[in-house]
């Protein structure tokens, strides 16, 4: 079930004929970084890499600012959801030849500012030249191997909870790439990543995965991985962000594919077993924040969302599959998305046996 | 002196807002990965990350296979530079969207092979679409505090080493830059990182850098670190490639040129101090390996290296900022160097106030 979806077919073909090492205590796709057992003092290394291009390219992070804060948040956030705490960030930048001054100190800026937000550090890096801008770190943290998290150990029956609201991630990108005018829907968008709430639930949750890739490509991916169905049953408006919400409504576009786009918001989505909530929301208070119940895990396969009040089946391959079927077209991959969205409304779903 | 060169001033100015680790063991262009204090247990994490972006851009690796060993190898050869042992790699690869599955296949193969030749692992990844290909790797290792090797601690008198030949990589790189024929000019270009060799050498060499950039860049850049010079004494052909040389006959080619050009063949270059000459022949012995002695480090700044038993003063900052200068145009640079050969055949050679 899993390889349905091509970039896990893909990466099982790219890691086809690699070993493991010894010391690596995850399988592949089994958390958001790699989990190192290399001291004898019970913590594992998490290591992670992103690379920032395709945002560049298309034209989503025009501003080097904003590049250089999303490579800093993307690796954060894979740290954030293992539970790992941050020892720093390696960078590699290739800069375009034409790159100004100007460019490169708000680029840093970014990174700066982002770094400052988790508490760590650039530690070293490498420059290139190259046609355009791209951004890849590298992090490195530690977590106490008791309490590392994973994407696998979900139950049928668990709650499942988010860090924050969601759906600004394709708020954002649908003003940047649709070419929307600017003066009514702009919004901000500067996710950090939650490595507080990354390190509350550890010893509570029994799976997280960050919203990177959007909220639904993260259910379906955890569904996959560990054989259970989701049912997103909270209204939409108790988790939706409001600017998503708003920018949805603005554009008369169906408000849950803010939530089915690929570029996400950077929130923890975690479950915690049926009787762990009171334990879940006294830490989370401790912690000073406020997790977001938005569904159950269940035992069939599969992913249904609350549209107002009628339970919808989403057609998660299809969904997560869309821009590589596309060719990478941003053009396509919209109409595909809005097409996608316009069966359902008709009722008519995905087969099931296809999830 | 340091930021003369066109690279350290850029690293310089982008590091400029940044603050350091308090866990950091190493400054800023101290040593080839970086150093964190970790654990209690006396040890060191070594980083570093290292992209293989122009180098396939120019053509210079245009087979998918040497790219993919290229990647692995360079972020080995900075561990080897500190005396660290691997614990595996992280890579992020930018796929063309034309890239052949038949390509992928091989590229995946040499990072398979170049991480079998290191007893090493891929530990996790992420992948793009792009423009072209670009492969940037993270290199995770080890290495007991005590004794990890940074570009630091040259002394005047002492002894210089290679851990083996030089001047492949320049070779390698004319032939397949300067488009010459393929049939007399062909050389094998598969250089290994020499984790071994770095481990051979903690505790006995006093500095240690690799020739990722070739010799010269590397003595020039220990030189500006350690406010030293270099007295290159030995015979060219004691050290020299011996394809190298005969590439270097066969154009009618200066060959120090071949130690001058910026690819290099990621062998180490280490000092001892001079009455340690005999507890390195030892311990390399032990491990199986010969280390050449190339010269000894001077008092003075300045890289004076033996021609033909007439020592010629080489002109680093040009050398080293001249693809810079020439706006990274290959055809400008070999002219560039052929240039400065010229003098330094007329004995005209760069003002020792400038180095």
């Amino acid at each position: 079930m899993i390889d349905l979806i091509a970039e896990n077919s893909m990466i099982a073909q790219l890691t086809r004929g690699f070993l493991r090492s010894p010391l690596q205590r995850n399988r592949i796709h089994e958390s958001d970084a790699e989990l190192l057992e290399v001291s004898a003092d019970g913590s594992f290394l998490a290591v992670t890499t992103d690379t920032v291009a395709e945002e560049i390219a298309l034209g989503l992070y025009s501003e080097p600012y904003l590049a250089g804060w999303m490579v800093v948040m993307a690796n954060m956030s894979d740290l954030a959801a293992v539970g790992a705490a941050p020892l720093g960030i390696l960078l590699s930048e290739l800069f375009p030849t034409n790159f100004a001054q100007e460019e490169i100190d708000r680029l840093q800026q970014g990174i700066h500012d982002a770094c400052d937000a988790c508490g760590t550090f650039v530690l070293g890096g490498d420059t290139n030249i190259g046609d355009r801008l791209i951004l890849t770190g590298c992090a490195i943290g530690t977590v106490s191997a008791g309490t590392a998290l994973r994407r696998s150990g979900v139950r049928p029956g668990d709650l499942v909870y988010s860090t924050g609201r969601l759906g600004l991630g394709n708020a954002f990108a649908l003003n940047q790439l649709a070419g929307y005018p600017t003066d009514k829907s702009a919004v901000v968008y500067k996710p950090s990543a939650r490595l507080i709430q990354g390190r509350t639930i550890r010893g509570i949750a029994t799976a997280c995965m960050d919203t990177s890739d959007g909220m639904l490509a993260t259910l379906d991916q955890l569904m996959r991985l560990n054989g259970v169905g989701f049912r997103v049953d909270a209204d939409l408006e108790s988790y939706f962000d409001p600017d998503a919400l708003r920018i949805a409504r603005l554009r008369k576009i169906s408000p849950w594919l803010m939530l089915a786009g690929q570029h996400g918001e950077f929130e923890l989505l975690f479950t915690v077993p049926s009787d762990g909530e009171t334990m879940l929301r006294a830490a989370a208070e401790r912690d000073g924040w406020l997790p977001i119940r938005i569904g159950v895990a269940t035992a069939q396969p599969g992913i249904d969302i609350n549209l107002n009040g009628r339970f919808v089946r989403v057609p998660g391959v299809r969904i997560r599959n869309l821009m590589a079927n596309v060719g990478h077209s941003i053009t396509a991959y919209l109409q595909g998305l809005f097409a996608i969205d316009k069966e359902i409304q008709k009722g008519v779903s995905e087969h099931v046996a296809t999830v």
